[in-house]
């Protein structure tokens, strides 16, 4: 089944986008092959670009009952291979599903198709006066498909939800072709089971997210962007819990880093200050949102005065402009760049409840450093998801491809503090093909049943995404 | 298979969970077997009520070998019939399940057994210095399990979402007693497909929620409560969308009501008087929290004055202080009660986009009032979520049993508006046995199809509540 199709059949996939839209060009094909960073290598005979839902169902169709395999692709920027034809599987682009197709601004949501790039999504909200609030490092190239598809996180998640939380609705092409239509605009709807949420997350191999309506909210008048020095990471979850309770408006963003990584960022990345006078262990970088356009600034300041009172912030500075804000973010986005330049880096997705974020930290970096000595742990993150990126930095000097053999070593140290913390070893990133062996060790054994029985039924014949996830 | 089972049988059920927890007497079945408006009447010959979760997994082992049908009940506050023994099942009641298990206020997270009472767990979450936000009308005697099983809304959703947003983790006894747990306090787990959600709000027709893991808040430090008086509905999803705008701090409630209902409440209600000065056509109750303690009457009092002078708000008042607050509430809570007095009431509990909420109102009341001439549609609820009680009482003098009869040909009408406008025709009180047939009808056919499927591979022997939803 895996197999690359016949001729014959190829025509036949052909015939239904049309000549133009079924590439079989190796030039043409290649950049969809790879990853971004190189990890994965593909091979496929052939990419479809359907126009539109109706042909994806006829592809699908065809493909079950020939039992040819697919492998979806949104902007290929997905970072555990699940987008990637590792055995000849025909690629469905949703490309050319790139229609925002509403914005009502009165009911809070944008009807979009799958193939729409994340920052055209981000933009057309904003010229309507609204705000799509998720936001990756990828954002000008994954699509709104993607994003559903492996439930994308970032750095809204912790004030507006990750992407299952920013789905209202869904309209999905089964593996035999049928077209399912949840594309409703509805915040409350109790009709049966819900579907829509099988989907989500599930990568591409239960269905294909064709379309999708998706929550706004308003613009916040004030932001505030504050850059911060602490003594650990139990004074920022501290912190963040303060802040949550006592500022007069949302905690859109709170990003936890080690000095660590603030020192490769001020080596090798472009235009980057540190905004403190003298080095804390670790930063925060807090960024609050609200409604009301005066008296937010006020309200911040006062609180860090009280919070660097009380000891748990050792320094602070609030961005003057929204350009100091850029920059602090810039700073905040060029972390996963600047560790490259440090030699091999070990990387960990991970999630722990928030109160177990520091003991992860402490535990994990102690376990690493012991399995290898002179290995430099770099962790930063989401800390208010609970979710960290663990990286491991090679020890100064030592040889990038010996410490990169040990990347199994390293995650199964990290990924069992991870367990005994009742946390999750993918938090954002998913399963594809990377994570899954991982999988099908740690996960609860009734789940992973009824993942298999979920798999079974709606793709019978195996040709969604096949090897992926499970 | 529906029938009662044979004393034999009994017995083995009556092991599991010990003589004293296998009820059998019909006085202490009876109030299991109506629910509170006498609409269903079930019948069974016992009702079993285990300790703990283990004790489910046996009771659903043998349910399953033996093809026994079992039907959950919580509080037994349904509206819709899903929690009656229609055909003798045996009731499991998960009442004695009622352990809240941990508070986590750093992670923001409360774990607590399906049997615990919605009003503890709020009250639980309130003495641990947090806000549990999920309300009901009936939350003095439903039921976690329930409100899950459910995925009841009320008047938080708004801003802290439905149960099913609620929800962070679920332990789950599958219908042959496997028992998945996937009960962690993670924002973000990207391990697979998300299997919670095809349990919430399945009506406990896929598997039995044991236990949960739901998110907390932080307790507003302000809030403030206004009674408004408006000229059309149109006028009040414009209000809410200026007020999500532009107030600083978070519209945590925004209920709507026509001036008939207010009337029937001023008539019939305990201790009701009309906030305002004189009538209007529209009210809305509206509440906003903040955690900043200062400043938020000047700023809401703004906003209501600028509506004012917009046109958009006729005349409004802030409730003075916590007393005349839940003077307003109150009002808004006997609605339901105060409808009796004037006779027959048709009901109906649907959502559509929220910028249709003013069309649709327009148009079922019309095509209610030409169906029933002198009928009297008096639609409230929680406009936000586009969900509206759209009631109707019997015209003044009719015969109720004549009106009442009417109850299906007035659904229909407004079903159909309902349809039109992409709405569902059952917003959060779910399906049960009365909306069956139904969802049948107007449900996407690919859903239902895939629905069924979901039914089929979870409980085979379909020993889970029967003849529910599906």
């Amino acid at each position: 089944m895996r197999l690359a199709p016949a001729p014959e059949l190829m025509a036949r996939f052909k015939a239904i986008v049309g000549d133009k839209y079924a590439i079989t060009d190796p030039d043409v094909l290649a950049p969809h092959l790879i990853e971004g960073r190189g990890l994965y290598h593909g091979h496929t005979a052939m990419m479809l670009k359907p126009a539109n839902t109706a042909e994806v169902a006829a592809i699908l169709k065809l493909a079950n009952e020939t039992r040819t395999a697919i492998v979806p692709q949104g902007g290929n920027t997905g970072l555990v291979g699940g987008q990637i034809p590792f055995d000849g599987e025909i690629i469905l682009s949703l490309s050319r599903l790139d229609k925002i197709r509403e914005i009502d601004s009165e009911s809070n949501t944008m009807t979009l198709e799958a193939g729409v790039v994340l920052q055209k999504a981000q933009e057309a909200a904003h010229a309507a006066g609204r705000l799509f609030p998720l936001s990756l490092g990828s954002e000008g190239s994954c699509t709104i498909g993607g994003n559903l598809s492996s439930n994308a996180g970032g750095t809204g998640a912790l004030a507006y939800g990750i992407a299952r939380e920013l789905m209202v609705g869904v309209e999905v092409v089964l593996a035999d072709g049928r077209v399912m239509n949840l594309l409703r605009k509805l915040k409350k709807d109790n009709t049966g089971y819900d579907l829509r949420h099988i989907f989500v997350g599930a990568e591409g191999t239960l269905g294909i997210i064709t379309t999708a309506v998706v929550k706004l909210f308003p613009q916040p008048r004030a932001i505030e962007t504050a850059f911060i020095g602490l003594p650990s990471p139990d004074a920022a979850v501290k912190l963040l819990n303060l802040a949550q309770s006592r500022i007069g408006g949302t905690v859109t963003g709170f990003e936890l880093m080690i000095r660590g990584i603030l020192e490769f960022a001020l080596k090798h990345g472009h235009n980057v200050r540190d905004p403190l006078a003298g080095p804390h262990p670790w930063y925060v970088l807090m960024e609050v949102s609200s409604q009301q356009a005066e008296g937010l600034r006020d309200n911040v300041e006062e609180f860090l005065a009280e919070a660097i009172e009380q000891g748990i912030v050792g320094d602070a500075t609030l961005a003057a402009n929204m350009d100091q804000a850029k920059a602090f973010w810039h700073m905040r986005h060029t972390l996963t760049e600047v560790q490259k330049p440090e030699g091999g880096s070990i990387k960990h997705d991970i999630s722990v409840p928030v109160a177990a974020v520091p003991q992860f930290i402490a535990e994990a970096s102690e376990a690493v450093v012991k399995l290898i000595p002179g290995s430099r742990p770099v962790p930063f993150g989401h800390v208010g998801d609970g979710n960290m990126h663990f990286n491991v930095s090679q020890p100064v000097g030592a040889d990038k491809a010996e410490f990169l053999a040990r990347w199994k070593d390293v995650n199964a140290v990290v990924d069992k503090i991870v367990l005994k913390l009742n946390g999750s070893f993918s938090a954002e990133h998913g399963i594809g093909k990377l994570k899954r062996d991982t999988l099908a060790k740690v996960k609860d054994p009734v789940a992973l049943a009824l993942m298999r029985d979920l798999k079974k039924s709606f793709d019978p014949n195996g040709i969604l995404n096949p090897g992926k996830v499970l």
